[in-house]
């Protein structure tokens, strides 16, 4: 088996030796810049750790690893536009570093990167691999759109913000095991099963960093605590407070939604809100719900324990993470 | 050999029977919208026309056709963001009848979409239409490029101007051609000269739009006449005007391009200044280049004169049109 942090340290010697045309640079610039940025590189990981499961050779999944990274990073970049974001893995955005026709292009020439790494794959595995890319990336695109939606809405559901984390989020956690399982030539039992592995972990894990984003530790978490609160973002902790029967105590979350000063103010009163009305313990409970849920899915998987313990390692430090 | 006729109602037609998901609306209707603005087709065509030089059954070349119409139609929806372009065919662009956001969020499920139908093509082609695609959507990005830096700058030479069309317009109208060589089974030689009378076309095609903005009969042109100029756009005759020796008129254009208002004796007085140096001619000579090379090309495809008329009548019409 080839090690986590060697895993790691193939995908960002490959990303590094992307080779870019000279020109024009204000289109290939920003791609590189944004690749460069630190980053978690989970996506990647997730491909080859999954290929790995099934075969010693990973090399025929590196690509497609690269493939998941670029069009991880062709969201943020375009997202950032839409969600008018400054800062970014703590360095300014494409749109600001540039401006906002150059993160759009750019953008829309990543994407366009990412299927030309994943067309390098084995040309038996192009069409299964084909589908089940720009099905998800049609999702996370529906993802984004329902996200953005809620920003104008009070009445968003428990299950409206499940489906849109799922789309925005976990689908694309799903594939990237999912397609690693392909190329490392699982049969089709082994190969959902990741997928529901990841869909599952990656729901929990972005319920997580809506915990974090209020209950974090502000001296590791790295942003500021209470981001969310300030922009009203629709988080799991924000709407299931919403939903809560509690009128008075759902007046006054009312009031401090449309209230966006002092900030501290604000997000010590919603705080303490959410402490009144327990949304900490109930978006723990569901998180929990869910990485049990991609626990027993990568439990069923054929394969000897041992080769498995990567992955659920990741998971569990996913899930214990500060930041 | 089936018709020109009959394949442009098999295109319109499958446009019309794309199967949108019902829901987020708001990403999937500006795709249907901008789809079904009247449009040449000429691109889906071109892709039909060149499989049925060398196969009488066009159907396994239809979803890539289908893609080409899709990506163009995503680079219209960005573009127009790009340009702050409010028409699109006699009707709001997408970012102005919904917004930004819109438009850049549902041009990149376009773009996913684009490659949806690629991947509908038969398996063992799939690595070369693959790779066609890619390489030319990424050349168009990088035209798109050039042609917004262009926007600045007023030393642009004739080369760079005719590199930035061969880009953003040019090879989509060879990759088309040559895609459906490919479906077609034709061999390497004849696919690579289908590309190039559609590469030479293509430009030649660019620099008639130029003359026609200018030059055209307002009654039949369907746009107002010297939109080019008004907005001092870099097209052929602008930069083959900027590069004249005869520094009075010169002057003059430079003078101009500092002016917005009045609209009418800009177009005019501009106008003017191109007749004195004979751009219209030049531009003439240079597209009647560029259309003898496209058509040599043609010539040299290994089938029989009369499979290749219904091409060849295509080009001249291009040649000749008045919108």
């Amino acid at each position: 088996m080839v090690g986590f942090q060697e895993i790691l340290s193939i995908i960002r010697q490959r990303i590094e030796e992307i080779p870019y045309p000279e020109q024009p640079h204000r289109l290939y610039r920003p791609i590189a810049y944004l690749l460069a940025l630190k980053g978690k590189k989970i996506r990647p990981a997730l491909t080859l750790l999954a290929c790995n499961l099934f075969k010693e050779d990973i090399n025929e999944a590196v690509d497609m690893a690269l493939a998941w990274e670029i069009f991880h990073n062709f969201t943020l970049m375009h997202d950032d536009v839409m969600d008018k974001a400054d800062i970014r893995r703590g360095q300014p955005t494409v749109h600001k570093k540039w401006d906002e026709n150059t993160a759009i292009l750019s953008g829309d020439s990543m994407l366009i990167l990412s299927y030309k790494y994943l067309a390098k794959s084995p040309g038996h595995h192009l069409p299964e691999l084909l589908d089940l890319f720009s099905t998800t990336a049609a999702e996370i695109c529906e993802g984004q759109e329902y996200d953005m939606q809620f920003e104008n809405r009070l009445d968003v559901t428990e299950a409206e913000y499940l489906n849109m984390i799922r789309l925005k989020t976990a689908v694309m956690l799903g594939a990237c095991l999912k397609s690693g399982a392909i190329l490392g030539d699982a049969d089709v039992k082994d190969r959902n099963l990741l997928y529901d592995f990841g869909l599952n972990l990656g729901i929990a894990f972005q319920i997580q960093d809506d915990i974090l984003d209020v209950y974090g530790d502000p001296a590791v978490f790295g942003k500021k605590i209470g981001g969310d609160i300030l922009c009203n973002k629709k988080t799991y902790l924000l709407v299931t407070a919403l939903n809560t029967e509690n009128r008075q105590e759902k007046d006054e979350l009312l009031r401090w939604l449309k209230t966006s000063t002092p900030e501290e103010k604000k997000i010590e009163a919603v705080t303490l809100l959410y402490n009144k009305l327990s949304v900490k313990e109930k978006a723990r409970d569901k998180m929990e719900d869910y990485y049990q849920k991609a626990i027993e899915s990568l439990n069923g998987v054929n394969v000897p324990d041992e080769k498995k313990a990567v992955l659920k390692n990741l998971a569990e430090e996913l899930m214990n993470r500060k930041s």
